[in-house]
């Protein structure tokens, strides 16, 4: 790749955060000298945001990526036209916005696939909206899996020296609990291992979580450690990889979070978002609210780049100009990276 | 009590790092200035202990506690005379190691419910070894509930401003899943309050853990939220006490630890325990060791008080010299709080 990479950024939920944080980073010079961004979504959401923000942004509309300047101070928005910003109430759930958040993913995984730009990132949508629209996925990772024919897909986050890849996510936990069998972990080791190679890392250190408190204790609190997992980790092993485990829950991400692994294989959806949040989120009791929002979502598997914020659409800051963008910025870092590796 | 109160500190498995730790502990002039602290166990393994860390410690066996002198740079061991010193190996599992330890909590709790002592604070124990002698245990916990006749007991965590008690724990988490009833998350919710206001806070903010990811979004991901952790909190609520939730078990932590609340419910071992430890665990890389071990686990609903350090025996690390005492410390400085409270 000579050039920089295009990067389409979803708008997310027009109620929510996402229009404010999008502009917000692309106020950042930086991001121009790593990529070429470009926004999917309302121009006229957009143009709102930029004046909420620093109204000497310029929105320019598009209608083909070609169309796009790239250019620090002009914010290239791919229009959709399809917020009616007379309908649009900040902060609330409506099928409007929730259509419109969904044609936007629709619009940047299909610009992916047609080659137009080299990776996508999102931001948040509101599932309740998009349900109430009448598209009925649990999250976009399922959007992705749907329109791009994926089966064998998992959800990496990462925030510093942590990254997690989940066995299951969006699935009550007593069925995340059947979702670890062998093959599915084995899989997901193997997601792992292509994702940290893509991101440079010559020959990953992976640890493998158990599913029990102190990764079953021999069998003492649960088999799943004795029957699916180890064996899952011998058959990754055999193919040369680096894997350590199945590791005690309640210590491996201390340990990948101090550096000793440079990804952790989570069994289920909290047992990785959990120690992602603690690490990059912090709270600000004073103010109620965020003071930090870091942390990037990866969608492993695709035939197509995704990253994503890790955090919602946050309705009760929305439209405050008060919105964190560091895990919008880190998650552009990551789709970048993870274009120039291709 | 116009005395300080006396906290029996014990051994835990002498092939693990409870003693060393125990005598570092011990080594700190302020430990003196809160409490009259005294071992509980083997006399010989203390002083084996006392040589690694500071030859100028002394060892002063005692067998009834009234003789016992708190002083700082004397060590008061109530002693079991029960480490075969010839036998003990560093670092390895074995019944006699397991059976010392045992010992050592049955002769805590006794000291405790007998009123010799104000309250204990545990060093680890190995559950295999402790098998191996014959006690069937999954921990500690398990040992006190018995000893003492208690039905509804809880573990608490703590970590800074991060406190996290715990519905069930060492179980498979299917069983877990089956341990979240309308009964049991109230009655924990009415234990992690009694413990606040112990602690000295008056109107404890409570929240409460969700079981599934996104606290089940409204019955999408799971139902527990709606049958069983939403009727607990709305009768908790009705005593009078401040609890919120279901909360997201992946953003409830970080709120917490930026101090939102006193107190986090949690559903299971590790949904609580993996924040604590990401918060208090520092893993040094270049090392392959821990930096910095802080936390503190508190028995709750037992008829006396105990505390311990939140790690296991370490026996990668026993005997070297090089074991971080901070959890202990924390946990006698937990304990000593409790008794005051009394």
């Amino acid at each position: 790749m000579s050039q920089l990479p295009i990067i389409g950024i979803t708008m997310g939920d027009p109620a929510g955060i996402g229009p404010e944080i999008a502009v917000k980073a692309l106020q950042k010079k930086e991001i121009y000298t790593m990529c070429r961004p470009v926004l999917v979504g309302d121009a006229e959401t957009f143009q709102r945001a930029a004046n909420l923000v620093d109204s000497s942004l310029k929105v320019h509309p598009i209608y083909q990526i070609s169309d796009a300047q790239f250019q620090h101070g002009t914010l290239d928005v791919y229009n959709l036209h399809n917020v009616e910003i007379g309908q649009l109430t900040y902060g609330k759930v409506s099928a409007m916005a929730g259509k419109a958040a969904y044609e936007c993913v629709v619009k940047v995984i299909e610009l992916a696939l047609e080659h137009k730009i080299d990776a996508t990132v999102t931001n948040p949508l509101n599932k309740e909206a998009m349900n109430l629209a009448g598209y009925h996925y649990s999250g976009h990772t399922e959007i992705y899996a749907k329109l791009t024919k994926t089966k064998d897909y998992a959800m990496m986050l990462a925030c510093g020296k942590l990254r997690v890849i989940h066995v299951s996510t969006h699935v009550p936990l007593r069925v995340a609990c059947d979702r670890v069998t062998k093959s599915r972990v084995y899989r997901v080791i193997h997601l792992a291992n292509n994702a940290c190679v893509k991101l440079g890392i010559k020959q990953p250190r992976i640890a493998v979580a158990g599913l029990n408190p102190h990764a079953g204790e021999n069998g003492l609190f649960g088999r799943e450690e004795i029957d699916e997992i180890a064996p899952a980790i011998k058959n990754a092993v055999a193919d040369g990889l680096l894997v350590d485990g199945p590791v005690p829950p309640d210590t491996v991400f201390s340990k990948a979070n101090g550096g000793m692994y440079d990804i952790v294989v989570a069994m289920y959806h909290d047992q990785g978002h959990i120690p992602l949040k603690v690490v990059g989120f912090q709270y600000n009791e004073k103010e109620q609210k965020w003071n930090a929002v870091e942390g990037v979502n990866i969608t492993l598997g695709l035939p197509i780049i995704r990253s994503s914020v890790d955090h919602g659409t946050a309705f009760d800051q929305a439209w405050k100009g008060t919105a964190c963008e560091n895990s919008l910025i880190h998650s552009i870092e990551y789709a970048t990276r993870l274009s120039q590796a291709i």
